[in-house]
Order: structure tokens, then C-alpha cells, then sequence
């Protein structure tokens, strides 16, 4: 059955009872159903973010199932939240939709984006349908601060470790595998497919008190980029302290492509990269990749990167 | 200068700039620029709802200025938030945009957002844009219930007036004009391209002891119906309560419409509908249009309204 064969208020049923089958969620003190969701603000505020995926420069069909696209669409945002410093609590999800699209894969969305939310500890709290000729997925996350200062991009201080959580490069070598039309290294490929962010690392990270952190959606060098002018300094990265996986060399080698370039050019795998004063004794799930100078702009072994800088929207 | 010459940093720093020419927000503790916004949950928890509107099918570049499509988008959440008796606080905006359009239009787009929100007394906290071949734009609206408990769709009970705040039917009327060619009656299609919730009547009314309430975006009759159903219950509307303005009567005529139509089945206008306990003294801006009584579906004059009942979405 197409979307097209059903009215408005039957498609938001069927999409609210499906996410209903989730569970209860805890943050969510009013869900879908309503003209708005309440949702907990425990101390007082809420952080809120809002990022858009649009079919044929976000996502592909073919390439993704409904389920990865929903769960991709949860993790960016998400995982904006947790770069924060904060616990994601709800989504709200605008999604535009062709009339031929068929239900089931609306469901399935449906699908991944509760899951990936639960993944978060969230839950999605609303949304809305409409129909259009080009299928986009618009999520809202919010989340709770706990009480902390969120960290910004804007706290960065000379001396301070430059780290990063989470996988790099993981998503953009599972792209370049996917469009040179192969369907492995079946972990490159899932790994674009469905990014795994370090959520709780963001809240840990600012405990352990970061000074600046962010999501890295467009690539380390880029966000960085954005830390490095925020903040009013220069970051130095190591080269030598990125690992570079065997599936990058090797796949790398088939592609003719750069392992370097996945790593520091690549976004879409939500790691995140946050400063921290240097005294602090860092979690293993944190590795130290560089470090805050005088200065200003990102540099790799003192060089300035000449590879590819990430995702450009237009 | 279109988007497209311009790179998506380039294009997120203007649009950020001139929402910040409307001067600091309230309630937003971070703006847009950092991975996500921090908006004030003064009382612990946030009311946010999500609505997507779609080139060519809830707007028309011709038909409406881009100032017009950002007010309207605005209005469309900032009213969901107020008919759960809350207050506006913030807006974040996705916005999805095909590459030849003009950077001046984005940038009135974002104006039409920033007074509306300001009219409501939010601002804008953040957002996203993206490339799309299809102009869309997803707002959502965060807002404060200050104490109160939200006033839902599940609350009435039989006995209670129901009364409306705000116009009904004008943004039908001036889409109906607009659709036959015309350009006036002016303060139809005013009505129609700028809509004005009457916000502050949300949580005027909650403090009042609404039991029930809710937007109407897609025409008194169908809304209506869903408070019937939610609330398990039956509602009686009285034709004679309506006033028709005299625009309606001359103009209906002239597109052989009926008046009552636009009144009762169209949308967009963003009024506020709510029920209230029989004893409460109602202030001037309401006005009572009917009952609720045992039973269930919305009734006009007793009869099944057989008139359009508003905006289908697929």
C-alpha cells in the first residue's frame, strides 16, 4: 500500500501506533497525538537541534533501507545533542514523503528513528507528515544538560588536549565503497549505513570538563575548523596518533583512494572531538589526536590539510 | 546572487546575522552557531511540536512573498504551542532550498520567521539548511506552560461551551480568491498570506480551566473532531453563533462559494478552539459557538456537517 492510498490522519495513526510499540518513554510526558508534545527539562533548559536529509544528497534508497535512513537521521541529531555535553531525551520528526512511497517503508523509518533514539535514550515525541515530490526526513532533537554548562565550540584553550570518541572515516569509506558500486567491506558499508555515535561520551566528556567539543558531521579537519574560530586559536593534529584500521588500507588500496582522507575529511560518522586541559586523566574511549595552540586554522603535522574538507550543502 | 554560488558556511553566517538584527531572545540561552541551541524550561519542561511546509503545496512563490512563507511557517507551530496553553519561546527552522534560489528571498524567508516569532514573543534558536530540488521548510516550536498543566484534545466533557479565539475561514477565503486569479479582496488574501494566531488567548485560556483545545489548521469541523474523539465525547456548533463578515457574503457570491465553507472547513487562519467549564466567564476575544454533549463526531445545527472538511495531505 502507498501513503497516497491513505488519508493524512490514517498515516499518522499508523506511524504513531508503530512507534508506540517502542515502549514508554521516560523524558516524553506527553507523546504524539496531540498539537504538541512536553517533554522533561529537568534543570530548567533544553537543548534543541534540527537537521534536514534530503533523498539523493543525504541518503539514497537503494543504498540504505528505511530503517538506516530513519536511525541516520536520529544519530545526526542526536548526536549534535551529546556534543553539547547533553542526554538526548526527544525527536520530532517532519517527514515530506512522495505518494507512492508505500507505507511500509514509512514504518520502517518509523523504525529507526525509535530505534536509534532508544539507542540514545530517547524516545520520539511528535512529528508531522506531508507530502512532496522529493522525500526529506527533518529531525529535532532535544536533550537535558543535568545541570552542567553546555560545552560550546567556543571554550578552547592553548595547551588543551584535542581527542576524539567514536569512529572516523568509517561512514565516508563505506560511501566511497558503496559508489564505486561494490557492497563491501561489509563494516565500511554498515558503518555508512548506520553510524554508531559515542552519545554518552558527550555528557562524560563535559564532566570530565571539557572546554570545547563538537559533532563531527562534516569531517574532523572541518569541525574542528569551526572550534579552531570559535574559540580563537590554532589546533595542531598529529597524524601519527590516528589509527588507521586494515579494512581503510586495504580497501583504500582498491580504490585507489587516501585512508588519510577518510579519516580527516570524512564526516557522517557523529564521532566527537572535544578539548580538554591537559591534566585530565582521559577515559579509553577517548583518543588524543592533537593539541590547542597560539594561533589560529587546523594543521596536520604543522602543515596545512590540502585533502578533502567534508560535506558541502551547496 | 543565488544560494548555490554561495558555500553552506557562508550561506548559515548571513542567515544568522540577520536573524540576530532582531535583537537578543528572551528565553534563548544559546543561539544559532554551536552544534545545538539552549532554550529556558523555566518550570522543567518544554512543550515542542514540528510542522513541514511544502513548495506548491502549502505555499506558492507567486502567491505569497518569502516574508509571507516564513510568518506563515512560524505561525503554523508558534500556534500548536499556544493551544496547549503554553507560551512560544523558541524556533528552530530546516530549511531545504533549490540551488537557483536567490539569497535575498532566504534572507527575507528568515525576517518573516524572526516577526513572527518575535510576535509571539519566541525567537529563532537554530536550524539547518540544506540543497533541495524542492523548496521546503520544516519549523519546530519549543514553549513554556509556566506552571500550568497542558491543556490537550482529551479533556471535555459534556456540558462545556465550546468557544473560538481568533478568525475562522479568512485564509480560506483569500486562498479561494487567489485560486480564481484574483488579488482582493485585499484583507482576504492578507488574511491568507499572513495569518494571525491569537497566541496570547492559549495560555489565557488554560489559566481559565480549558479542559480541551487545539489549533485550527485544517478547518473547524475537522479539528473539532479530533477533541470529540480524544475526548470521548459529542460537539453541537449553532450556525447562528457564527458572525459571517460581510467580505465573506460579497465574496462568496462572486465565486458562487458558500460562506459557511470557508467558516466552518477551512484552515490556516490558526485559530484557537477550546472548551471550557459552563460557569466561566469567557472574556471579549472569545466567542462561544456551540457545546459539548454526550455522544461523539461534530454536529452542526444537529445535522452531519456535509460541507469540505479541510486540508487532506495525501
Amino acid at each position: 500500500m502507498t501513503v497516497g492510498g491513505l488519508g493524512e490522519d490514517a498515516l499518522v495513526a499508523a506511524i504513531t501506533q508503530r512507534l508506540a510499540d517502542a515502549g514508554p518513554p521516560a523524558g516524553v510526558l506527553l507523546g504524539p497525538g496531540d498539537d504538541a508534545a512536553v517533554v522533561a527539562a529537568p534543570d530548567g533548559r533544553v537543548v534543541a537541534t534540527t537537521d534536514v536529509l534530503v533523498e539523493g544528497r543525504h541518503f539514497r534508497r537503494d543504498w540504505s533501507s528505511a530503517s538506516d535512513v530513519g536511525a541516520r537521521a536520529a544519530a545526526a541529531n542526536l548526536a549534535d545533542v551529546a556534543a553539547m555535553g547533553a542526554v538526548p531525551t526527544a525527536l520530532l520528526v517532519g517527514l515530506a514523503v512522495p505518494a507512492d512511497c508505500s507505507l511500509e517503508w514509512v514504518l520502517e523509518l518509523a523504525d529507526g528513528l525509535g530505534e536509534e533514539a532508544s539507542t540514545a535514550g530517547a524516545a520520539v515525541a511528535g512529528g508531522d507528515v506531508v507530502r512532496s515530490e522529493v522525500l526529506s526526513v527533518s529531525v529535532t532533537a532535544l536533550g537535558s544538560l543535568e545541570g552542567r554548562s553546555p560545552v560550546t565550540r567556543g571554550g578552547a584553550l592553548p595547551g588543551d588536549l584535542v581527542a576524539v570518541a567514536g569512529r572516523l572515516g568509517w561512514a565516508a569509506a563505506g560511501l566511497a565503497v558503496l559508489s564505486r558500486g561494490f557492497r563491501s567491506p561489509r563494516a565500511l558499508v554498515e558503518a555508512y549505513r548506520r553510524p554508531a555515535p559515542p552519545y554518552t561520551e558527550g555528557p562524560r566528556a563535559s564532566a570530565l570538563g571539557a572546554t570545547a567539543m563538537v559533532d563531527v558531521s562534516d569531517g574532523l579537519v572541518r569541525d574542528l575548523g569551526h572550534v579552531a574560530k570559535s574559540s580563537g586559536v590554532g589546533i595542531g593534529l598529529t597524524r601519527a596518533a590516528f589509527h588507521v584500521p586494515q579494512e581503510f588500507v586495504d580497501t583504500a588500496r582498491a580504490l585507489s583512494a587516501d585512508p588519510m582522507h577518510w579519516l580527516l575529511g570524512g564526516g557522517d560518522d557523529h564521532a566527537l572531538a572535544a578539548c580538554f586541559p591537559p591534566e585530565v586523566d582521559l577515559p579509553m574511549a577517548w583518543s588524543v589526536v592533537g593539541r590547542v595552540e597560539e594561533g589560529e586554522g587546523v594543521l596536520v603535522d604543522g602543515q596545512k590539510w590540502t585533502g578533502p574538507t567534508g560535506w558541502q550543502a551547496f
